[in-house]
């Protein structure tokens, strides 16, 4: 089974890329070839049961797009993207990469012999309603960015291409994901993961909104369980609906803070933001999530397991990276 | 008031082009140049208070719309599209002007000195749920075909550039309109305007579908009235809402066989045909439309005085050019 990852070098991308490596297989099919593609040279996993090649190029780019995307590949993992807050600080740029690349990728797809699986990462951004919201499954996307309209987008033309038989994709609404390696920057939800990973490094950390603020999640972990079962799945129970909202958490500030060892739990503060309050007090905290359930996408682990998976997985990396940095 | 009607050469466009035309202002206020733009020159209203450009263009040609579109422009109307069994037939076709075209479109709007009001058609064809279906004001678009699909985009591109201050959008979602002039054709659509038009004219029509089949439909009249109100209305209630399901009719075809004159009524026959019921039993028959006719959209005229309406704008033309064709 050829796969590629377009947006393979990104945080989620290297994940996918190493949970694959260290299985060699995916719903029982061997993994004869991984193509990981991003706009700088990704690095591979270490070691792999299988060949892996590494392509620099942008996703617009048709040719790179070609050889990144060979005929027999069966499944493209699309998550190249601007994230929400370049989107919105770059309305270009996002438009370049988030449609037009996507719009790139369903033209290679077109070319290949078979319809190819296509798993894309849509997000809770394009949904507003707020923190008293709990989204239906059927709940109608009304972005308030230009992210999340650049995802809802990416959504219709590729349920429009499924339908056709241009490609049979599966688009994953992503929650916030938590606990993400790296800085705190200055994205909106960037308090999310840095009220967890600042203390587990020993550092102190502020908290822009209530204690009782919600937020729907998911762990990094998680969404690479739910890339690779999207990944295999039988798509005829989807019908023309191609956008799952998987079963994340909707977790308070509390019960993040709460996961936490204690001595950490005192490295964060609360510093009220009016800013950021405005802007993330539109995102939805809840969705009910039952067709996905009903498809069989897996639940997210508790907030216990999540924290130990960060400290098993990224804390030596990200303390490594800050330390050089 | 500079006013750009793309697709100015169309049905509803020719329409909306002679109302301003007879009228000479738009909300109290006076019409100072028209242009119409369309792939073939469109023809002008005989008569008009103003002067009227009329162009032909391609609207993905950025160079051909700078000029449709002059920095002055305070309204557009954009009503220029593939229709749904051409963007079906050919993908590519429709993918081009239903998408790009709208891209295009966003792109000029962005090099004039003030945003302009945007009145841009989307479509019932965006929506799914059949027969039974009750579509609500937040009823989720899953479309079944191409051309819902690209307008459904269409929608969330004037959407996010409405909130950046891009352009100031209206997007209503047409019903089916009725009664269209011309000769029957081979969209699933064609038997709800040729049951009324075809007797009208002495000619004999068949019914593919039972008499109980219902549609949501708008006359021409009410469909550029709702455009004249989209152009002026106060787009603040909307918020980032900027798709409006207008308060069409729903009917059955007896209800619209009902209103034909009793010699009429005798030419038309049913003769089921499942490829069309197939098609058309997708299409949802009613909405609510609360939503818009709070905002001060207008209600669909009773059938009878659609009936008129035709008879009144349409027939003597229709008959001239099928004598002629």
């Amino acid at each position: 089974m050829h796969i590629t990852i377009l947006g393979g070098g990104g945080f989620l991308g290297r994940k996918l890329a190493a949970r694959l490596a260290r299985e060699g297989q995916l719903d029982g099919r061997r993994v004869t070839a991984l193509t990981l593609f991003d706009l700088n040279t990704p690095v591979p996993p270490a070691e792999a049961p299988f060949p892996i090649r590494t392509l620099a190029g942008d996703v617009t780019d048709r040719a790179a797009l070609a050889e990144a995307i060979p005929p027999q590949t069966e499944v493209i993992f699309h998550l190249a993207a601007v994230v929400s807050a370049a989107a919105e600080a770059d309305f270009d740029l996002g438009m370049k990469v988030n449609l037009h690349g996507t719009l790139a990728v369903l033209d290679t797809c077109r070319t290949l012999p078979k319809p190819p699986r296509v798993v894309f990462t849509s997000s809770v951004a394009s949904f507003g309603g707020g923190q008293g919201a709990m989204v239906p499954d059927d709940g109608r996307q009304v972005p308030a960015n230009s992210y999340g309209a650049q995802k809802a987008i990416g959504e219709l033309l590729l349920q429009d291409a499924s339908r056709r038989g241009f490609l049979d994709a599966v688009c994953i609404r992503l929650p916030t994901v938590m606990v993400r390696p790296g800085r705190p920057n200055k994205a909106a939800s960037s308090f999310v993961s840095a009220v967890l990973r600042e203390p587990l490094l020993g550092l102190p950390a502020t908290c822009p909104v209530e204690e009782d603020f919600a937020v729907w999640i998911c762990s990094p972990r998680r969404a690479v369980e739910w890339f690779l079962y999207a990944a295999t799945m039988d798509t005829a129970p989807l019908g023309l609906d191609r956008g799952i909202n998987p079963p994340g958490a909707s977790v308070s500030v509390a019960q993040m803070l709460a996961a936490l060892p204690q001595e950490a739990r005192r490295l964060v503060s609360f510093v009220p933001d009016t800013t950021i309050q405005a802007i993330v007090s539109g995102w939805p905290a809840a969705f009910t999530a039952e067709r996905a359930r009903r498809l069989g996408f897996s639940e997210q682990e508790p907030l216990t397991e999540v924290v130990r998976a960060f400290i098993e997985d990224d804390l030596e990396a990200t303390r490594a990276e800050r330390a050089t940095g």
